[in-house]
């Protein structure tokens, strides 16, 4: 079956909660598939709540085949390093499940998802809840806080060709005329 | 099928390189049964890589069936934490392996591992590899050096009953004359 349109998942993993959200892309159009969360147990061990961390991710991954699993990308500078490490047992367990469903993985720092759907790096949690809502004619954003990440994980790599066009049309100012009118031709195609 | 013998896997997990070993302990003797490490492929995406390492941890547990799987204990400090989280991926999907094979994850500090083999927390590589090569009787210490680390985990688990009635004897000239008889009866037993 050839789809004619494009699966992103966003998922912010974490050993406590976990984020998902798939969004499809058709026609320039941008549609929330499925969004929710996995919990694992926090009196389990180890293995048993990555194991039941797996299972959930591969089934969401498995029934709705995204192309991309976008994640946030790895600081340089952790706070709670043990805590980080953690998290990685998580994350790690989320890429191994989208390798095993052939869907690629793209991370992308904290900043440029901020960016990217508000238009500033440092927006707050709410002005970032505002655009998921937003873009995808939710009645609210998504609880918990992990599905809202999540999503605009997906968004993020959704949105930036447009981004890119709407920069490269302010830009414009600065061109030649000639260039500037070839420029709005490419973008217009 | 009834074992009479516990099987035990040390694992020392890594993006790069994974160390494995697994011994088996049957009517008081330590015994290699199998020791390797997984390579991933450097300029393969994070999600293939870890995809390879599942596949081939799992194919060493599925095999081998260890009851425990041994891996070191997470620190609460890192010099490179960006580093410590990317191996964190590594040691969640060899914890997901173990939990999918049944196996119990068990973790130990770095000085508890080099204490239980040498008698030293601080002790150097080389005196823990002279150890587990000792207590394995090889000819020499396995290579590469995660192998080692590895092994040192899996003995280190296989080792405590000894090391505390060794310890026990220790303690006994702090006795009372009648408890440490009564103690000697009880270590005899």
């Amino acid at each position: 079956m050839t789809r004619t349109e494009v699966r992103i998942a966003g998922v912010d993993p974490g050993l406590y909660v976990t984020g998902y959200g798939v969004i499809r892309e058709a026609r320039g159009a941008l549609e929330l598939v499925e969004a929710g969360s996995v919990r694992t147990d926090a009196s389990a061990p180890l293995e048993l709540r990555l194991r039941q961390l797996h299972e959930e991710i591969s089934a969401v991954l498995s029934a709705l085949e995204p192309e991309v699993v976008v994640v946030e990308d790895l600081y340089t500078q952790y706070a709670h390093p043990r805590t980080a490490v953690l998290m990685g047992h998580a994350r790690g367990v989320v890429c191994l499940a989208a390798g095993q469903c052939l869907a690629q993985v793209v991370a992308y720092p904290p900043a440029l998802v901020k960016r990217s759907l508000t238009g500033n790096g440092n927006a707050s949690k709410e002005q970032v809840g505002r655009m998921v809502t937003q873009l995808l004619r939710l009645a609210e954003p998504p609880k918990p806080a992990d599905v809202t990440d999540a999503l605009a994980l997906a968004l993020c790599h959704a949105v930036p060709s447009r981004r890119h066009a709407r920069a490269a049309r302010r830009r414009r100012s600065d061109l030649p005329p000639e260039l500037a009118e070839r420029l709005t031709e490419a973008l217009n195609r």
